[in-house]
């Protein structure tokens, strides 16, 4: 098997390689060119291709569904963007204001049905379990996206109503893209649901380890500035676990303060108090505990659970 | 075979039996129920259920395949509604108006892949057709509507442009609706594609004869104000032979008049003279009579081919 630098680079030419008609339709495709651009790892298409490799295919048979799943991916940005009415995304303008917001809604659309164009590119004998999975990841994905919209207008949102959230808006595609390999592959329906499993797992104790990088991070490692959570009073893991604890009526009162230094460092003393770093870094240590053990109880390579383990640790540190 | 109005009230009962977890996420799906309710003749499924029948299998096997294109259409306009800033659609206000924008979006995207899903209860003999199919018509659909943003920022948009815009825009789903249930029935590739080709057709047919009611319609029964596409200098199949003709120049004048009934009337008295009504008239009879020897050339029973020339007859007038 490959490093995940190989795995990275395999969907770096692949999506350039796309040859999207950009000529024919400036409008419409240059904004996604642009979107697809500079992504980073390509985590979710590097799962793919390496759960196909470790499931004993070559990876290159899975190359076009691991693109679709970027380009879903970044459909969900464009339009996310949107919605949340963001300037900036990974340093550069957002779509929405680089063009305009119809723009990134037609441009988003468009996304979605070049994914499943992509999704399609794989043998007829996994056509309709890619597919199925890739659709209903997709249903997941929009319904924990507007639980998350919901939960800004509410003030009893419980620790269980967050994790159902990000099982959907972050987890689920990860799970389908280690699922998708899998299937690819033509591993066993056990097997692809143990990797489904494994990508929830992971894509769980990534998003709280997330909201603990927001209060606890290193400003010069995390990329985003320090407290942005804090200062937007928005419902993490961490907020939640504040809530619910005896520290609750502290938290809700420095809630009330304007956005300032003063806000964060009067939040992150009281996650102090309620012990709330240790309950995340437990969190953190099972839902990635979980995710080892879902690829274990697979069948893949000796190999391949080597390269998955590295990069469990890699994404929410060692675990072994 | 069955009349036109019996397929409706398939689909419509196939729609009221779709089950959308509204209870679990009301935010998300009620929109969702209230942009399938109240759609008029159901034509797109329609078109799905008895091309399905006409070539020798029960329509019920189409009918989730015709949902899903209804679903597929009622997405467009929910997102189309946002682009366009409408307040009102079917005499109702729309789902943007009536909820928000983001509401719009993220419920018009749960729309596309629950479609994706619908399309998808077919038998895995015809599964990747279906789909591609769908695919296919899903990028015609947003290059049209891409075409039709730009064209309002253009003073030169030629006829031809106009037909491409339409084709895919208004058309190919029309196309895609015939050709899908005769995939599903099991016709050949010929037939599918004669399918494909007497709806685009037809949908030409069908905008051409739109644009002319806007000007010539009776306000009684055309369910919208005469003129408003004058109004708003659109660019219709009349506007575009308008201004290619010798009338070109007092056509391009009276566009820079204020709305109003004077403006409307001025530019009708221009297409008048230019001869545009009866060059719409021709134009609409050819498009129908290409519908109709699409239809003759496949190997459908008699009956069928008798119900989509009443169909034709129905929508664009007799051309017989």
């Amino acid at each position: 098997m490959k490093e995940v630098k190989e795995y990275s680079l395999m969907v770096e030419n692949a999506i350039k390689s796309l040859g999207l008609p950009v000529e024919k339709l400036d409008g419409l495709y240059s904004p996604i060119v642009y979107g697809m651009a500079e992504g980073g790892k390509r985590l979710r298409p590097v799962m793919t291709l390496m759960a196909c490799e470790a499931f004993g295919a070559d990876a290159q048979k899975a190359i076009h569904a691991g693109v679709g799943l970027e380009m879903y991916h970044n459909f969900t940005l464009l339009h996310d963007d949107v919605m949340d009415n963001s300037d900036v995304r990974r340093g550069r303008p957002t779509v929405h204001r680089k063009w305009d917001a119809n723009t990134a809604i037609l441009s988003g659309d468009t996304m979605l049905t070049l994914a499943t164009q992509l999704m399609m590119r794989v043998d007829d004998a996994c056509l309709r379990s890619v597919l199925e999975t890739f659709n209903d990841m997709s249903i997941n994905v929009f319904e924990g996206q507007q639980w998350d919209m919901d939960f800004e207008k509410r003030d009893d949102v419980t620790l269980d109503e967050y994790m159902t959230m990000i099982t959907g808006k972050t987890s689920a595609l990860l799970g389908c893209a280690a699922k998708v390999g899998a299937l690819i592959a033509g591993a066993s329906a056990e097997d692809a649901q143990a990797m489904y499993d494994f990508g929830v797992s992971l894509g769980l104790a990534f998003q709280i380890k997330d909201d603990y990088l927001d209060v606890y991070g290193d400003p010069a490692t995390f990329g985003k500035p320090i407290g942005g959570d804090i200062l937007n009073n928005k419902k993490t893991y961490l907020m939640l676990l504040g809530l619910s604890s005896d520290k609750g009526d502290a938290l809700r009162e420095a809630m009330t303060l304007a956005a300032s230094q003063e806000k964060i460092d009067a939040v992150r003393d009281i996650y102090n108090e309620a012990g709330i770093p240790a309950m995340c870094e437990a969190a953190i240590k099972d839902y990635s505990s979980a995710a080892v053990a879902h690829i274990e109880s697979t069948s893949m390579s000796a190999e391949g659970k080597e390269v998955f383990k590295r990069l469990i640790d890699s994404l929410v540190g060692r675990t072994r």
